[in-house]
Order: C-alpha cells, then sequence, then structure tokens
C-alpha cells in the first residue's frame, strides 16, 4: 500500500514520550499513525525510524532466530490464582479452545483495532527494557521490578513477585492445557486486599512435559521463545506493563510449553474487571511478535521509540474489516500463499531510498512478466555445440546425485505407477504398430525398443525424469510408410532405416546450431493446446478401448430376470480410473492414521490398481488380462534383429529418404521440445536445470540405433512424463500450523526411470505375474492420466467458463483483468486449433501434423494483432519479441497501471501459486 | 467489543475542530480514538455524541430507506478526462474489474486503516453541508462550491464546476462500465494548468441505460444513492473535499447506474499523482455508508462532528488483519450470517444508559439458552381441554390462509414428492401389516386407512404439514397382539376395536389434562436418538428390501463371457437414491439458466424419479413394478367393513384392553409428540405456530374410526413429515448481492397434505399408470429421505469426530466449548440408547419400546449429573427444571463467562444460523 502513495508525510516532529500530562499525551499518541496523508507531504518519523533500523541490518546481513510466542494468562480457579496457555503463534494463531483441551485450527489473528492502540500506551507507558542481562526468571523479574523503583512500592513489588515467580504444578496432563502456576491468595497486610502467596519458586529447569511436546517438531531450528503474560489482579490500581528483551536467550524454566531459549518477555498485570481488555492486549503483543517487520525492529531497537516506530509501520500496513461485514469470532482460514516477509522489508528500504533519491525507481518494481520463460539454459552460445556443451557440463555435475537422491519410498511408488504405464503404453503401441506393419514392428519390438531407448536416455539425458514412448504422430508415420512401400514395392525396414539415419543427421544438425533455442517461442498456448490434444487422445483411447471389449462381449439388455443379475452387480469395477482419479485428487483422506496417511496418499495409485485387481481374481470375473510377450524373437518371422542399409531397395532410395525425414524431423523435434517444455516449467521448481540441446541429441543417436535394429522410434511422453513428476513431488514436511506444505520441488533423480525401464524389458519374463492385471484396470490408468493432465492446464479451466453464467465464475485472476468476451475468444480460438489438430490426427493429412504444430506458434504469433499484450500476459507468456518491445514501449502505459504495481505483483505471485498447485496436482 | 470494556474512556474535551495550525490539529485527530482505554476510565466524547443521537432516533422511531453506494472515479482517456463507476456496494463490496466489463463476486470490503484516518481528515477539513436544499446537480455543485468562497478562487470554482457538471456520454453498452462524462482538456488561462473545458451540460433526465437497469431490483423499494466522485486533477495543489447530504432526495440524472433519488454525496478532487490514495478515501467512505450505525448517524447529524464521531465509533469497533498474514487482493467472501445491525445499535445504547444507571444490566444479555424451547403453545393453562381451546383458536384465525397459501409451483413439486413417498410407505406397511395379521389388515386397508386418516388430519391438525403413516413400532404391536388373539382364540379384529377405543379415550384424557406439556423434555437428546432411528429403519429397510431383491434374482458371479455383459452395464440404475441425494445435497447447478434453475431444484428429486422410471422403460428392464390393488374389497374375504363391539369375544374383554391400551397410548404419544417438537422447532420459523394438544386430539379421535372400521392406526410419521417440510422451504429471491438468501421459513398450507391423501385414495384406481413405476426407484426415494433426514441432526456430525483425527475436525461450535472428550462420550451415550433401541425394535420386547423412548427422557435428565450444564447447554437444549435452577444459580457463575456475553451472543446466532442450514437441507 505504502508504495503507492510516495512521499506523503506529516510535518509534526519526532515523538517525545513520557513527557506533559495524561490528556496531551493521549491526544499525542497516534498523530503519526495519519502524518503519512494526501493533506501533507513528507514522510513519517516512524517511517525514517524504521528505514534507519533496517538499513543497519542490511549492511551486518544479520540473521534473526525465528519465534514461537505463547500468550499465558492468569485465572482464578477453585484453589487459588493459576497461570495458563491459552493461545500460540508461530506464524498463525492456535487458541486453546473453551474447554481447555483442545487447540482450535490455526487461523489469521483478527485483531481488534482498539487492543493494537492500547498495547501502543502500554509500550509508552510502561517499563522497557531492551538487552537485559538476565540468567534466570527470577533475576528477570527483579530486575524488571525495579526499574522503576520510584512507581511501585516494596510491598507491591512483592507481591508481584510473588504472582510470577511460582512453581508450576502441572496437573493436568492433556495436550494444550498447562496450570503454569497456583498461587494462595493471602490478604495483604495493610491494604487489605489480597496478595498472592507463593507456595514454590519457580522451577529453572525443564520439565518433563515440556521435553515430551511433540510441537517442538513444527519449529524451525535455533528458535527461541516470546511470553506474554496477562492477567488481572486486585491489589493493582493501575496496569503494570513490561517488555524485556534478554541480552542472551535463556531457557527460563517452564515458561513456554516448549524447552527453548527465550528472548522477549511481555507483562501486562492491571486492576480487576478488565481481563477482556488484557486478553486482546496480549493476543495483539503476541501477533505483533510474529510480524517480521516488527521482529526485526524488535530485535534491534535501541530505545522505546524505536519499538513505539514499529508498531506504528505496523498500523500503517493494517488492513481493516468494517463491522457489522464480518463477524470477529469466524475465523479467518490461513490464505494459500502470502507473499515473502523479505520484499515487504526490502519495499520499506526502497521505498525510503527513493524517497530519498526522488521518486524514479517505481517503474522497474514490475515483475517482468515477459522473462518468466527465457531461462539460462536457453541462451544463445552462438557457438556450434554451444548449448550442447553447456548442457552437458551442467548435468555432469549433479550426475553423482541423480543416483543418491533416488533413496526415497516415494521413487518405489513412482516406479510401480509408471511402470504400468509404460509397459501398458508398451503393449498399446506395439499392438497398433504391428497392426499397421505387418507386424514388422509389433508387441515384443516395443517392448525391447521402449527399454532400450529409455533406459539410455535416463542414462544419458538432460531430463532423465522424462519417459520416452512412441506417440500417436510416429505412429501415424509409420502407417503411411509402410503401405507407401507396399503399393511401390519397397522393403520398408530398409526404407525406415534411411529415414531414421537422416532424421538423425538433420536432428545432430539442429543441436549443433542450438535450434533448441527456438522452444521459447513455445508459449502456453502452444503448450497447452499440445498437452490438451494429448491428453484427450489418452482419454479417448482408452474410453474407446473400454467400449469395444462392450463391443466384443455386447451387452445384454433384453435379458430375463432368470438368465441374469439386475441388482448391483460390480460391473462398474472396470472403471477404476475414476476411483484413481478421486484418490489423488480429492483432499487427503481425514480417517486414516497421520503417520500411514502420507504413506496411503503416495501409493493411492498402486493401491487402486491392486484393490482391483484384488477384487478381478476374488472374484474371478473373466475380464482379458495383459499379455506379455514371452520369447525374444522378432514378432514378425520375415525380419531379423539387424536391418541393412542396401539390397533390398534402388541405391537411391538413401537419398530420396530426405524428403520424408525432414517431415519426421519436424515432428519429432516438435513433439520432444514441446513436452520439454511443459516438463522444464518454472513452477516445478527444478533445481538441476533442464537439458533441451542434450535431450533432443539422445533422442537423434536413439533413432540410429533404434532405426538398425527395426525398432520403433521414441521421444517424449507428455502424460506420462507429468505422471511420473507429480508421483515425485517433494512437499515441506515441518510447516507451522496453518501454513500451507510447501512444494519444495520434484525428486530429480535418473533411477526411477532407469528401474521402469528395466521393468519393462524384464517383463518379456515375468508373464505369469502379469497375467493377473486385467486390461480394464490398465485403461483405468490410462484414463486417470489423461484426466489429470487435462485438469492440470488453465485451458480447461477456461472452457469450464463458457458454459458458466457470470455470476458463478470463480474469482480467477486473468479474469480480473480481462474483459470476459477476450477471454473467451482466446479460449474459442484454443478450442479451433485443438479441433483442427484432432481432426489432422484422425485422417490422412496425418502426415503434416508436426507442420501444424508449428504452425501453433504462427497463429499464437498472429494473435498479437487481436489481442492486447496486457491480455496475452494474463492469458499466455509473452513471446520474446513482444517482450522486447514491450519493454521499449513502457514509458508510454498509463501512470495508473504503473501505480497499481504492487498489488499485481501481490496478484501474480498468487497467480503463480495457484498456477502450481493446478499443474502439478 | 465495547461491552467487555464498561465505562473506560478518555478524559480529554471534545473536540473544537478547525482551530490551531495543521501541526496541532493532525496531533489531535485521533485522540477520541484511544480515549476508551484500561490506562484511563471515562467514556469518550464521540460515543457521547453517538448515543445522544441514537437515542433521540429512539424516540422518533423513524425509519430510514436502504442507501445504494456507487463509487465514481475520474480517469484520462484518450480523448479527455472521464467519468467511470467503479465499484458499488449494497451491504457487500462489487468491484469493475480491471477489463472494465466485469462485476467482480460480492466481497466483504477491505479497507487500509490509512484510508480511514485520512477520510476522517477530510471530513474534518473539508466542507461539509447538512440539509443542502437544491434541486438539481448543478443547484448542489454551485452551492458547495460557494460554501468556502475565501479558499476556492472563482478560476478554480469554474474549473471545478466544469469537471463535475458534464453531459455522461454512455459510449459503452455493456454492463458495469459507464463513462458518465467527458471533458476537453483547456489550458487555464493564467495558471498554465489545464482546466476542463465542458462539452455538454449535464443531463437532468435519466437515461436509457439507467431505466433498464436490472440491478434496481436487488434493491429494495424506498432505496435511495449515495454517491461517492474521487479523482485527481492537475488545476489544484490540495485536496477538495465535500460531504453533502440533501433535505430532500433528487433524482441526479445520470450520476449513479440505477434511476433512483440522491441523498449523499461525497467528492474529493486533489492534486495529482495520488490517485490511488483517493481512490481507498473513496473506498472507506462508501464502505462507511453502508455502515448501518454510521447511516444512522449521517441521516441525523446536526453537525460536522457528528459525522467525526461517527468515524470514530466506526474505528472503535473495527476488526484488524494484520499484515504479512492476509493478502489484501484476497477477497473475502460474504459471511453466511450476520448479527443484525440492530442488535448493534441497541448494544450501543443499552451500553451508554448502564453507564449512566451503573454497570448492574450486562448479566441481562446473555441469551436464554434455556428457553430456546419452551414455547407459547405449550405453556400450561391450568384448565380442563385449556390448551386445546387455545390451539383451536390460534389455528381457526389462519385457517382461510391454510388454502390460499398453496398457490405457489413449489407445492406441486411436494405433492409429488411425498405422494411417492406416501403410497410406497402405504404399500411397504401394508403388505407387512397384511404378513403380520393374515391379510386382515392389507395393501388396501393401508390405502384406504391413509388416505382417509391423512386427509382428515390434514383438514383439522394443528400441524397440516404432518403426514400421518403406519409406523414401525404400531407394527410390531399389531404382530404381537394378532399371534395372542390367536393363541387365545380372540377376534383380533373386536379385541383391537376395544383398545383403540381406550386408546382414544386415554388420549382424550391426556388432551383434556394438557399433556402435551411434557414435551418441553423432549430435548435435542431425545429427537436426535428418536429421528435417528428412524431414519436408520429407512435406510435399512429400503436396503434390505433392494438386497432381497438381488436374492430373488441371485448375482450370476461365474456367468460365462458369451453369456452377459461384463462392461458398463447400467445395474446401478436400481440405486437412484444416490443420485437423488446428490441432486438435493451440494450446490446448485451451474451451469442451467437462472431463471430455470430453481424449477429444477424445486422438482429435482421428481426429475430423478422421472428419468429412472423413463430410462427403465427405455431399456424395457424387467423390474418388479409398484403394483396397487385395484378392487375396493377388504383383502381378507372373511371381515367386512364395519368391526362390531361384541359378539365374538367374552364380554370382560372391554376392561381387559386397558392394559395393552396404556402401552399403545404410551406408544401414541411418544410417537407423535416426538415428531411434532421435531417438526414444530424454531428453526423452522413457522409463522402459524404448533398445535400439539389439537394434534393428539385427531390422532385420538381418528384411532376411533379405524378401530370400528379395521383399518391400520396412525401417527406422525418423522421422515416423509420432515421430507414435505423441506420440500416447502421460502428462501428470499431479492437479497443484496453477496448476501445469503435468506431462509423464510416453510410455506404452511393444508392443501398440500390433502392433495396428498386424495391422490393416494384415488391411487386405487390409477393403476394403469403407476404400474410404471420401478420399486427400485420407490426404494431410492426412501433411501434418499433417511440419509436426508438422518444428515440433519448433529449427532451425525458427532459420530463423524468419533472417526476422525482432531486436527481435521471441522470448526464446530460447540467443539470451541466443550472439551472433545465430553463430546465423544455424550455421543458415545447416544449411539448406546440408539443401538439398545434398535435392538429392542427388532426383538420380541418391541412391546417395551415405547416405555424405551420414555426412558430416553430419564437418560437424559440423569446425563446431568455427568455433565455440566454449561456442556449441555452446547451439546443439548437445556430441559426446563435444569433452566430454572440455572438461572438462579447465574450469580455464582464466573465473571470470565459474563465478560465473554457478546461473544457467546454472536456465536450462539451462528450455532443456529447453521442449525438452520443443516437440519432444512
Amino acid at each position: 500500500m505504502r508504495a503507492k502513495v510516495p512521499g506523503l508525510a506529516g510535518t509534526a516532529p519526532a515523538v517525545q514520550p513520557g513527557q506533559g500530562d495524561s490528556a496531551t499525551r493521549s491526544s499525542k499518541l497516534l498523530h503519526t499513525a495519519v502524518s503519512h496523508s494526501i493533506f501533507s507531504p513528507s514522510i513519517s518519523s516512524a517511517a525514517e525510524r524504521i528505514s534507519a533500523i533496517l538499513q543497519q541490518e542490511e549492511m551486518g546481513d544479520q540473521k534473526w532466530p525465528p519465534l514461537f510466542v505463547q500468550l499465558n494468562e492468569l485465572f482464578s480457579a477453585a484453589s487459588g490464582l493459576a497461570w495458563r496457555e491459552t493461545a500460540r503463534w508461530i506464524k498463525f494463531e492456535e487458541k486453546v479452545e473453551d474447554g481447555g483441551e483442545r487447540w482450535s485450527t490455526p487461523h489469521v489473528p483478527v485483531l481488534y483495532l482498539h487492543s493494537l492502540f492500547e498495547l501502543r500506551m502500554c509500550l509508552q507507558e510502561g517499563t522497557v527494557l531492551l538487552d537485559l542481562d538476565a540468567h534466570s526468571f527470577k533475576e528477570i523479574i527483579e530486575k524488571a521490578l525495579s526499574a522503576q523503583p520510584d512507581v511501585w512500592d516494596p510491598e507491591l513489588q512483592d507481591c508481584l513477585a510473588a504472582l510470577l515467580l511460582c512453581q508450576p504444578l502441572h496437573r493436568t496432563t492433556t495436550a494444550p492445557l498447562r496450570v503454569l502456576t497456583e498461587l494462595s491468595l493471602a490478604p495483604c497486610r495493610e491494604k487489605a486486599k489480597s496478595c498472592p502467596e507463593p507456595r514454590t519458586q519457580f522451577s529453572e529447569t525443564p520439565l518433563k512435559e515440556q521435553l515430551r511436546n511433540q510441537f517442538k517438531k513444527k519449529l524451525l531450528p535455533g528458535a527461541e521463545v516470546a511470553s506474554v503474560m496477562v492477567g488481572e489482579v486486585d491489589f493493582l490500581k493501575k496496569p503494570f506493563p513490561v517488555f524485556l528483551r534478554l541480552r542472551e536467550a535463556v531457557t527460563l524454566g517452564s515458561l513456554a510449553e516448549v524447552a527453548l531459549p527465550s528472548r522477549f518477555l511481555f507483562i501486562l498485570l492491571g486492576p480487576q474487571a478488565k481481563a477482556k481488555a488484557y486478553h486482546e492486549i496480549g493476543r495483539a503483543m503476541a501477533t505483533l511478535l510474529t510480524d517480521e517487520l516488527f521482529q526485526r525492529i524488535a530485535w534491534q531497537a535501541k530505545h522505546q521509540e524505536d519499538l513505539i516506530a514499529g508498531i506504528d509501520e505496523f498500523l500503517d500496513e493494517l488492513t481493516v474489516l468494517p463491522p457489522g461485514k464480518w463477524d470477529p469470532s469466524d475465523r479467518i482460514p490461513p490464505p494459500r500463499c502470502l507473499s515473502s516477509p523479505n520484499k515487504r522489508i526490502s519495499m520499506h528500504l526502497r521505498e525510503w531510498k527513493s524517497h530519498c533519491n526522488g521518486n524514479t525507481t517505481a517503474a522497474k518494481d514490475r515483475p517482468s512478466l515477459a522473462h518468466l520463460h527465457t531461462s539460462e539454459e536457453l541462451e544463445r552460445t552462438g557457438r556450434l555445440f554451444g548449448g550442447l556443451i553447456q548442457d552437458i557440463r551442467r548435468k555432469a555435475y549433479w550426475y553423482r546425485s541423480d543416483f543418491s537422491d533416488a533413496m526415497h519410498i516415494q521413487c518405489l511408488s513412482a516406479v510401480l505407477y509408471i511402470y504400468l504405464a509404460t509397459v501398458t503404453n508398451a503393449i498399446t503401441f506395439g499392438g497398433m504398430l504391428g497392426d499397421a506393419t505387418a507386424n514388422m514392428q509389433g508387441v515384443l519390438e516395443s517392448f525391447l525398443g521402449t527399454a532400450f531407448a529409455g533406459s539410455i536416455f535416463c542414462l544419458f539425458s538432460g531430463q532423465p525424469l522424462t519417459i520416452l514412448s512412441s506417440t500417436g504422430p510416429v505412429l501415424v508415420f509409420e502407417r503411411l510408410l509402410f503401405s507407401f512401400s507396399e503399393d511401390y514395392g519397397l522393403d520398408y525396414l530398409e526404407f525406415r532405416l534411411w529415414i531414421g539415419l537422416w532424421v538423425a543427421f538433420f536432428g545432430l544438425v539442429l543441436v549443433a546450431t542450438e535450434a533448441s533455442h527456438l522452444v521459447q517461442y513455445f508459449t502456453r498456448f502452444t503448450e497447452e493446446g499440445f498437452c490438451a490434444l494429448i491428453s484427450l487422445i489418452f482419454i479417448y483411447d482408452s474410453l474407446k478401448k473400454m467400449l469395444s471389449l462392450a463391443e466384443a462381449f455386447p451387452i445384454n439388455w433384453h435379458y430375463r430376470a432368470d438368465d441374469v443379475t439386475l441388482y448391483s452387480c460390480t460391473c462398474n469395477l472396470s472403471v477404476p480410473g475414476h476411483v484413481t482419479a478421486g484418490n489423488n485428487t480429492l483432499s487427503p483422506p481425514t480417517t486414516t492414521l497421520q503417520q500411514f496417511r502420507k504413506l496411503v496418499s503416495d501409493f493411492s495409485i498402486i493401491l487402486a490398481i491392486l484393490i482391483f485387481c484384488a477384487i478381478d481374481a476374488a472374484l474371478g470375473l473373466e475380464t482379458p488380462k495383459l499379455l506379455v510377450p514371452r520369447e525374444l524373437k522378432p514378432t514378425n518371422p520375415m525380419r531379423g534383429w539387424i536391418v541393412f542399409p542396401f539390397g533390398a531397395n534402388p541405391w537411391w532410395i538413401c537419398l530420396a529418404s530426405v524428403v520424408p525425414a525432414i517431415l519426421v524431423t519436424i515432428l519429432i523435434f516438435m513433439d520432444q521440445q514441446i513436452t520439454a517444455v511443459i516438463l522444464n516449467r518454472k513452477e516445478y521448481k527444478l533445481q538441476k536445470g533442464a537439458g533441451f540441446h542434450l535431450d533432443f541429441l539422445c533422442v537423434s543417436l536413439l533413432m540410429i540405433v533404434t532405426s538398425v535394429m527395426g525398432l520403433p522410434w521414441y521421444v517424449s511422453a507428455t502424460v506420462i512424463s507429468l505422471a511420473h513428476m507429480e508421483s515425485l513431488r517433494k512437499e515441506s514436511t515441518a510447516s507451522a500450523p496453518g501454513e500451507q506444505p510447501e512444494f519444495l520441488g520434484i525428486r530429480e533423480q535418473r533411477l526411477t526411470g532407469l528401474v521402469v525401464f528395466i521393468l519393462t524389458g524384464v517383463s518379456v519374463f515375468m508373464a505369469p505375474i502379469l497375467k493377473y492385471i486385467p486390461m480394464p484396470v490398465l485403461y483405468g490408468v490410462f484414463l486417470h492420466m489423461g484426466v489429470a493432465a487435462l485438469n492440470s492446464i488453465q485451458f480447461t479451466d477456461r472452457v469450464r467458463l463458457l458454459l458458466m453464467p457470470a455470476k458463478h465464475q470463480p474469482d480467477h485472476l486473468y479474469l480480473r483483468h480481462v474483459p470476459l468476451r477476450r477471454v473467451h475468444l482466446f479460449t474459442f480460438i484454443q478450442l479451433l486449433c485443438l479441433a483442427i489438430l484432432w481432426v489432422i490426427k484422425s485422417t490422412a493429412a496425418a502426415i503434416v501434423f508436426p507442420v501444424m504444430l508449428l504452425a501453433l506458434v504462427g497463429i499464437r504469433k498472429a494473435l498479437e494483432f487481436v489481442f492486447s499484450l496486457h491480455d496475452l500476459s494474463w492469458l499466455d507468456n509473452i513471446m520474446p519479441a513482444a517482450a522486447r518491445k514491450e519493454a521499449e514501449g513502457k514509458p508510454h502505459r498509463k501512470q495508473e497501471e504503473q501505480e497499481s504495481n504492487t498489488d499485481d505483483e501481490s496478484e501474480l505471485m498468487h497467480h503463480q501459486g495457484r498456477e502450481i498447485n493446478i499443474s502439478v496436482n
């Protein structure tokens, strides 16, 4: 917010606390908060102080330990007074519920503005001791009480010390509630007021309950404690507020629920009948201490006024909920993603600097939307094989860890899941290839080729998470090539060998010239079009196969009741994909134990497969089962394991095959690189970098081997590779209550892929086990993968929007910025492209399919004439050329837009946050 | 919040604005906001002012029209400056999205605290004109500008007037965006600043677009407009804020998007580079004007200071979201229910009075949890038949409207739904009765009895929404009675006649003695136990019947593939209940047109039934169909239509039947009254009141007729009656955007029930149509009703909690207040009671079932020794006796609890709100 009203502040002088009578003080209390106004043009003193402190820090480059904040309150129990923990904070608030045996769900701490004002007064009027040298709680309390000897008479000091220094009793053992202290009330000698009489002294050593507390696991290492203690007592006539920072953090016995060293302490005791007010002030202090900016101030404050300035800055950034529009007792769940505190702090510094240097830097704040896509891997070196050499250098560094990083149970699950998908894929494409080429390439070739090409790729490629597979377009090409050979009496395999060799040659040329650089032009538009097409093919194929099975075993509508069953038979078992999808995409199951829960979710798909295999076996259903070849010999007895380059065809075929080879090269390049772009998206947070050039080199070289041996050709398979990555998601485990587990990235390694392909190869000998897997279960796996991949793209969301009345549309960010009819137009164009691609791939024109993929890039380029760059930046990425143009054109943009920079920034962050969640889920 | 810190305020004197220099002014700005502190004990001047204004209002008893607030902002377009609407408010905020063609979803307006401070300064520094006499926009602007002639020189005045008084152009026709004004910039003569040059003058007549605006429908009749206009211009050097209230509301041409009279106007124009700040101040003003309390202040303010006091009170009630814990760009969806504004206002008044009269009334604030249940209908008159006479009096008043209120399409849907349920019920119980009594009572008797008893009840009962039916316990009794008669050679029907006559007699005695008064002891514990039992019986029976059909047509597990179908056959059609349940309980479909949508949701169950009947017919499935009797003669040819009292049995049977009659009386009383209590719950918002005595009289009198004619006995059927009420829900249609449609109550009338029972009677002649309905579809209806009723009770939620780890439990309010293990214990006791009831009803001991129902009340009473009243008040209702005790014991309660009164109040409101949503859905 502050960035939008630059250079506005009050002319008022710095606060001079503690002078004048109470009325004057109260009227001065808040003037800094409004000094930053449209009515006056200079910066406030609070902001000045804060920026000075932060700048100091920036030079020192210090790290501050995270804080755990606990609120203890004084209650009157039957047997006397007692301290109890009532709430705690790491990032969000957890409250001890009324019953006292339960923590609330973590929620955003909603404060009363009033309490913050009162807290400010407490810090201003109360005792503030910074860098106190004390090594026990007793010492702390004594020093705190003696800091203002004129204010508190000795007797009151005794009472206060007695109240604060007492032995915790820990009578209750259930989770949150902790009776910290118990005191009996004894009448004070003179004032006829009850003064607590300590039973036992405060224990300095941590208690068993503290050491056993599992909550410690939620805290980051090195965390320190800030304790807030509030309560009402009848011997005080005015409030007693103390804020303390210890020079060295000290473990203060049983003060906090975890046995960690304490750093901050805030005490507020006061006269009776205001317990609710003290409670709210305590909450306000605790919330303030969880604020990253205030923490920094609190760490480095030199004077009381620094703390006051910290509160004022906190007040200045507050957002408020109007009364009557929101019920304060409703707990706001923590948001899914938040801007990092560092940004807030650096904004502070920048603003301060920009104020000093004049207001010139604001325009630079805008995140470069345009460059999201251009990564270091794709920079042009300008040398032959320059990109390849960089790729190899980059990946070689990680090579050892590519194996050690695979040591995790999750990888086992991924192997099983992807193995089943790969085998199914190998059988499907093997069957179809056999059908298309009169078994010149059959199921066995498919198994061997997949195993061989996949393993090699996993060992040497740039992105070993990629799963190689035959793909639809290649299949179509093979079909056309075979019938052409038949028609003109050519030897198919020999012809294909030459094409393969040429493709490999062209591939090498493309690698040498760093052609992968061009993938920068594959924006979201192209990716989504391609991904949607492949996903639809998966869904369509699995459904078609299911229906074709139903055709083979026709549905008997007009059966007689005495013939067959009518009620609740279990036929829907045969579509487990839906069940699997449900398992994976819905919220985690809530009824299983937590230790166990993560494992179940990791293995959800495997479990679904096993359950349905078991049901199939138990019921003895006569489903078609997975059949893998059992012998290692070519499917067609007419061919051997090596294809010779000359002999069967005329010599000029080796030259003529250049023409089809160009088409295949385009196809392979597009197919491979779009998938590579999708897999190497920024949002997957890959640490080890991509290897576009190296990947394509591997694919090209594999072309040679597979052509020579008469095996199918292989490129990256989008949907299976995505499923592979999804099954290797890493998420943070130790997050503060209420924080979303952070997506940490993908378990990047070469082993899962390698094992999958070795298993695929070995499958030829595993027929006795594999024969128990019903094919419908495997179609379910395919269906699930297709649906998951389709759901992961924004395009699907936008298609849904087409069918939704505006009122019910979700609050997508692009809808806030792009008019609905533009969104619809964009979606409609994408749908049209998809339809054209689908038609082309289904007809004989499939041969031009790779060219059509290239055309997608052209169409996207043409869209720049239809849509503004602003619209495209929300609906798509900006292409490199346009981004340059936009950067140049920036000064012409409307000021209004620049003013909303920070808004955009946080929205964009959200945008990306959501994107990650959508596409990885 | 304010109620919890009573009597705390600042000692500062009332604000005297406009005096002293700007630094002093700024430092005085906010002192009132903090004057209400733990450090000082008196009430603030702002609160004083507000309360004085509100008290004045209370005497006058005035009604204020609702306000529509619109924010217009000044933009620089290509052709000049332009006014555009950017947001609007009725209760929640709707923003014009960036693209300008779309309204955002309504959301809670989150403000920056800073903007509120700046707004306060605007009102303090700016021109405030209250009760301005002006009849056109021109006059308004001229008067506003001339109000401070010393501040604005004539040239600036011209510029401002030019800017404000321009002809709207309305170039865009799409929904929200409205270019209000367009001006060209002409350099001001002297200052070299650009001053707008008006093209045309402001139009005083409403435009076509305004008159066509459908948004007007969302506004309550009599609504008035408050316009907020903000913008930056380069000819101003300091801000120009004006707040206006018109003495008479005037329609100001095209100022607002709807052509309604304007009452308030806030203008803020200022120097450049602060557009964002002006925007936020404008939003703050608009939000302030939607606040019910501030609206009252604004209506009645006499001086500028009254408005300032209004803002201060608004600030005092604010809740804040800490920075970094919540992203301000996230829009908070409107809450489901809110406390009424009147409560806030009356709290204000009360607090003020309590301050004046001393702090004694706080304890009375607590909502009487204990008396939620005791309604006027159940008060004891102490006279014979006193309750009955009151019932008749009460219901007679509504008798005419009981027919006229049924004129709504929803009733047709209810009739069809309940008719099918009733017919199915009649067939089921008829079949079972026939089975139990050797067809002495069969399906035909069941049809006739249902039709006769139901119609009579609907015509004359106290609660005509009740659906009469045979019930399980009665069935068990008939079975026992019949076998007893067989064993001892007695005539069953004659014996039964005497029992029926005695029961009727006892019933009359109970009515005369106002025994229905006792239903106050039927707390939620009893209701839920009974309702859960009946729901489980429904679910169990429908599943049992389904499975028994499967037994009749056994499932052929080991079929051969060539015999039958395997894949995706349609057997799961036979459980349409799930589908139906889904239709009803999930969110409304989002893809159908809105005009159509409500209708579909009203008829969802009927549609589901029709669809599955159609599928059944289309596929020619050989399902068992609904078969109704076709002839009007007793099922057993041995009996006639009238049972004679003497002849077959010894004479003393007429006396001996007193013993079984007592049991039946208890059974009928419990069965009837628990259902009546459930149906007459407060949360259904019934307007026409209950009639416990009259209902029981009807049931008793019907006993005579059914006994004489040998028809089954009838009492209220819980589940079908609940379904009947649910299908007659009324909800508000014209609610402000973002407001939940309010549950208005039930369409209370006698016609739907009457038609249902007449149709049931006529069904005997409708066999040719009814024979197309497959029985499994009807079982689905039963299953749906059972599941819906089971889902509607808190008990089910609590059973789910038993299986959930604490972390994943939803934030139920009782969990905030009652320790989890006490909740579990309560649930466990209920489960145990339910299990015992289930066992008893399934065995021969079923005869004592009614006594066990009575025992439930005793068990609940005993629970008072196990649970504290506090726990019971959250988990159950308080019984009358305990409530009295609690009321007496109140002074002993801990102060802490009393302090949180208002919290409890709002929580309770939520609690009830949710309860309504759960149980009616």
